[in-house]
């Protein structure tokens, strides 16, 4: 049976309604009194694990899911081992430094040497700084990272950026983008190898947005 | 003004209930419909921030609280330089050793080497394999642990067990124990070293669970 890992929050409805499209349908997982993890497409030729963003690559790299949707965020910043496959256009963001609109920096080079940067994405916020030359000490937050700033602990953060309401409602403004966000689909490379036509249909019909043929899965 | 870092989930009501005793009420961040993340307590006199479980220590480590409260499961995982005050006694729960009930194991020491392990808290598992003697490879997750050995992905996984809901829903049982977890309240080492005595008295009445005495903080 195929298994595909699928990140819980903002990117489940956008995977699931593409997945229907190819014929799998793992419409129970966003039922909203669902409490089970591991949920069997209508069909029940494939079946959904309903996991947490960044523990999707691992289920895929362990090969324990052979597909799984994921936001490239999560990809770029834990760099497992899985085959990028189809870039899924939706759940748009972007990966923003920002500061305190009253701080007066307009990008990210104005920022001091060696102050603090709070981000849960500490190697996205690495790799961009050391790419600047700019050093600063980054600090890693779990989540609302919008407080760094806000308590004074931080100069600027790293953060994803969708509607960029949250940085309004705290008085942040962004300076800088180190890239752009989608949901990507990705692949456990074994299998991909290894595969007997299964697993490239449902690839093939995600990537179309056509209906997977039956043939015989 | 003093700050408290205060821990989302599980010990929040008891950490609000623990301050309103001392003196301080903070009882606005339990309200539904609460949306920020500084809430001054109604006295005026002191703000809660509303951290997610991790970050406290590090919101208390760079004195930007000069208190928080939080698990011993946190602070052992993460080891950041807070000062340990006061044990609190409620949120009681073990870092346990689980593994499916038809694996046959009874302990740790059973599992074979080599094994998988997922954990949300690989350095403390970590610390107790190697204590152990047993070469494990720790897989890292974030979120549902218990998926690991339902998957195949792990033989075992180490995790927090409060009600041993989680674990009997999953097919898990407990073989090992590796340390009881209770909230703690932690300082800013040296803000309670310049301390004029406004710091202390609300460790003192957090510890003796009586309230702060009126000397005018």
């Amino acid at each position: 049976m195929i298994t595909v890992a699928l990140a819980k929050g903002a990117l489940l409805k956008d995977s699931v309604e593409r997945f229907i499209k190819a014929g799998l349908d793992f419409s129970a997982v966003l039922e909203e009194n669902n409490r089970q993890l591991m949920v069997p497409s209508l069909c029940g030729r494939a079946r959904a694990l309903l996991v947490r963003n960044g523990d999707v690559p691992v289920y895929v790299a362990y090969g324990q899911a052979q597909l799984g949707v994921v936001g490239y965020d999560v990809l770029t910043e834990h760099q497992m081992p899985v085959s990028h496959l189809v870039d899924l256009g939706f759940g748009g963001c972007h990966m923003s430094v920002a500061v305190k609109s009253s701080s007066g920096y307009s990008t990210a080079s104005d920022l001091p040497p060696h102050c603090r940067v709070a981000s849960k994405f500490t190697n996205s916020a690495r790799a961009f700084f050391d790419e600047l030359d700019l050093p600063v000490e980054l600090v890693h937050l779990t989540g609302s990272v919008e407080l760094g700033p806000l308590t004074g602990m931080a100069e600027a953060i790293v953060d994803l950026v969708a509607t960029g309401r949250t940085l309004r409602e705290n008085g942040l403004i962004e300076i800088d983008q180190l890239f752009t966000s989608t949901a990507r689909l990705i692949g456990h490379p074994l299998s991909l190898r290894l595969d007997s036509g299964k697993i490239n249909d449902i690839v093939e019909a995600v990537r179309t947005n056509k209906k997977l043929h039956n043939s015989g899965t």
